[in-house]
């Protein structure tokens, strides 16, 4: 069951049709998910386009909310403005080997298409679900990152699917969690899709549609922690909007996270990545092209879609997200499911 | 009254003496108001130490939320690190003025202890209040600063008052509010106060203590407006937090300007001054210096605090407020203790 | 005489025709000068287009590479990429009192085509000219900018005129100096221009065309001092470049300055402002438009252009410059020609 | 040979003993060299303090000249001001490898020290050696990290070593090199040293000592290329520095690339780090400690030891480097040593 499925209706602005950040034509989403005796772990991928963003190059920008973290790929993302690989999601010590492997998948993929890579840029993003996987051995590697993305689809699984499968939220269990919201400019809808994955939060400081559950749940079961987590979010739209644009746009999606009551703990690394699937660079491109842009005065009304869609997406991953129990040390992180509307 | 008065305890930290940023020792505010036919404006100083600022650096970050706005300073503050006088406030299009006046008062200042200024960086920060008062005048000059100084004081005035009184919030009357928290490191106490001038905000937005009331407030006035003001945030505090630790607490001040229903407005300003009254520099300094440092790991509680104290600010520039009528235009922002506790 | 007429062509790309920032097409640049017992000071304006800038913003992006400097103005520059205003330069302290000229003009300029100006950003650049004006009077206002902007012209005058009337370079005197470069891009060709306003560099690091004669002047003259100047660097042009292609075109300035023998010295405000007449907004636009926008893989050939063109904008700076002395002490800044091809 | 002793004394400030990054106590660097048929090659670390960087984290500041890279760890130096282990370096496609083998040496090391590691931030900095090694298939592994930090010592080799083995500058080959400045303060010496891994430059735009002799080398051998390299700098200091000033410190060191003709191209990686060895931090430390601090008025003398070390250490890094041919293609970067005196 998703956020809408209990009543809650976030925001005001109306969804896409599958309610995720796949409502943005030409994104898709896949998992590999690893459990075993050690491991509650995996990785996701979100494919921005159908083509190769390598030689289709996607207007990016990253907004680093707190930096505890370890995401590789914002420096070129940054100065360049641009998206050139799928954006891979795993836990914090298995980023080096995810980076490795996208460098392996995009020289393949490249290779297929004619084209030698001597350079390229892996963006890999990570929370750390070490108390529910210990993942000091790496376990995830090429074979996860081509499991992911063989399966990206549509209408994917949310909760502790993928890279969110360690993943915990507000003390309880987290994940992975999507949401989109429709706009309209000059009278064309355009979609703003975000997705998470959660692992931010304190358990006492969780208020959902203003009220403060969290206390309650605690006490229930009296398993509270420091605020010691992380939160990746992806937002993807179809709005031509620049990468500075994109910038902006992303900073409001910690209105989503605040919302639901965190105070951006400093033991987290909050980073937050935007992409535009329009004005994609190509091949044949001349020295100067021409592009669309969006108004500036429409942005307002984007802020509102990023902070809406990011609320209910960690929302969503929540809900999704089924209680998983470390093999090893027995701890558990509960399903918010168990809780909601019983305490 | 205050939020306290009304029953809303924000949070959960101890508050200093007064609950005010002037809990921080050696800090002082003050205010000019001009209220005539067109204006419903003035000026409001935060002092930051009792010794001149020049000859006494502080240590200093400031941190744009969004850049929509004027605050003159920023450059230099961000490259040094350190904060050379007292921070003004007043009317967007008044900022050159005050800019000016502020040069003025520290070459004189300046000159009392036979020092001659060549180049000082004022930091004149601004919000807008056109709606209620015609600045286009700009009617604030040096009298006006030399009065908010004169008046400087611990137990100031909140509200509609200095450079708060043609400010709003959420559709209402807003100002200045102010607010503190007290923290504990190894065993001694020290205090991290707020001090907002509010012009941000949608009035159907507004929730309060977790409750949505902005929409029957609406309702009853139906004065909504988009949400295009601004927000400054100057937070003060006596821990030795360095100027990187400094931008880390300020830009935790947003969850206060969430929690009360913000998405950050395009249309606004939302610039935050943090300073340190430890450390500060002196004309007898040496080389290399002795400091204290605050330890990383102490940082979230001065998070929750920065949080705390920002988002009780806020609710005192409103209780405080009262009712404010644009003379020439007849337009009036309302008192949210007219409606609160009543729709 | 100019650099060129001294024999030293920087670099290798084409200039335009009259070596001005200038020839970018819309581009005027005007002067007022104060020279009396007590002043050598003045503002310089830099008009990015013949329309109204405010109702045509112009993308536009700032660089600060020394923070230590008192330009306004930049953090809406960064959050919105846009120029709303002409640039106007002047002395430091007299920063506060042209912001407000400039709000007053714009206010004016606005309601003569019937538009109510409630907020603007003005855009005010400094360098310290202390050492030849006693500029703690602030003696340039509102009819310093009127003159100014009255006077724009594409033929300006270089050196020892406007604000560069009391600035310094290397010990020696410099000023007010531009160049410019012509780039060719689908066979069309572009305009970048540079106009410098120098106040930097220390006079024993000097060095032109490779060969460092700072050493022989100062034995000469014996006027060695530290480098405590700034240097504002104005870059336009007629690529359509985003705010993210200016920064990044923008920062290659300092280029320029190393090459002459600048460290970038602590005490300096090194800030630089690039915009571009392509793509400005206008009040009909729709929500969504088209805009032309420079392939990334043209931006080399734009970085060497803004390198080359200010080395020779402080050049022309320096060489335009005559001596000029401080009526009140006694103090000369000698000019560049005396000594180039003498000691 | 080195730089000095062809002549060339770069600037007027004093060396350390070996005129190397490790002058600064404590400070020792590593190589491992791999050369195959398909590979020119290699990984190089900086040990940063004899004792675990984890445990011990130094304050460290990163710059980015130019983000065309893939440098992974600045986001979490940026944020905590901190460096946590040694700093690796090697080709760009390799960076996810040594990024993986860094967690697993850090995994290690700690567990010896009985602490257990679950999250960790690695610091690895690249160039692209493609040119005189194919790195598709990342041969560079833990064996290398190991076999690099097994070697580290004060008296390292410079040149066609380590991860600068397939590396050029300006056309020519490139490699590592380093050189070191000694300052005073209070009468204490600190030491300002650095070291470069070039790759950055275009043959025609090369001067050494304000001589342009690129051309005539590149008349000689016919070599030119587009400037698509990068350049790494890593500056090491005892001086009590704060991460903001050692931002400061690093971003100078630009200026020893553009004194050696280069314009900071477009396809190049410029990433700059700094760390101190001051002001550790300790799992004693209490929550308020003392440390000790420079004054901002002594950092105009780190600026030009800065600038001077990175010059030197660009040219020990050019003469050092012998010719490397790469075996699959043939194609080879000439050594400087051959031209320099001759052209």
């Amino acid at each position: 069951m998703r956020a809408r499925e209990y009543g809650l209706n976030i925001g005001s602005m109306p969804t896409g049709k599958l309610n995720k950040i796949t409502d943005v034509p030409g994104v898709s989403v896949g998992h590999s998910t690893v459990i075993d005796e050690k491991h509650q772990t995996g990785v996701t991928v979100i494919m921005p386009c159908p083509e190769n963003p390598f030689t289709h190059k996607l207007p990016c920008a990253s907004y680093v909310l707190n930096g505890f973290g370890k995401t590789a790929g914002t420096v070129q993302i940054e100065e360049l403005g641009t998206l050139e690989t799928p954006i891979a999601m795993t836990g914090t010590l298995n980023v080096g080997k995810i980076h490795d492997a996208m460098v392996g998948y995009m020289i393949d993929r490249c290779a297929l298409e004619g084209k030698r890579v001597v350079s390229v840029n892996p963006l890999v993003c990570e929370c750390n679900d070490g108390s529910l996987s210990d993942g000091r051995d790496r376990p995830c590697d090429r074979t996860n990152l081509d499991e992911a993305i063989a399966s990206a689809c549509e209408d994917f699984a949310e909760g502790a699917v993928g890279s969110g499968r360690g993943m915990g939220c507000h003390g309880l269990k987290g994940g992975i969690g999507s949401s989109s919201r429709i706009v309209n400019f000059d009278g064309k809808n355009y979609t703003i899709g975000v997705l998470v994955m959660t692992n931010h939060g304190k358990l006492r400081d969780l208020q959902i549609d203003g009220r403060l559950i969290g206390p309650s749940i605690d006490d229930a079961i009296n398993a509270d922690l420091p605020d010691k987590g992380s939160c990746i979010v992806i937002l993807a739209t179809d709005i031509p909007a620049s990468d500075r644009q994109l910038k902006r746009i992303i900073k409001r999606c910690d209105v989503g996270l605040i919302r639901l009551g965190s105070f951006i703990g400093h033991g987290s690394g909050e980073v937050f990545i935007g992409f535009s699937t329009a004005n994609r660079t190509s091949p044949k491109d001349t020295q100067i092209r021409q592009v669309e842009l969006m108004n500036e005065d429409c942005i307002d009304t984007c802020f509102r879609a990023a902070a809406e869609a990011t609320e209910e997406a960690i929302l969503n991953a929540m809900f999704a997200a089924e209680a998983v129990t470390n093999a090893s040390t027995g701890k558990t992180k509960r399903a918010l499911s168990e809780f909601y509307g019983k305490v």
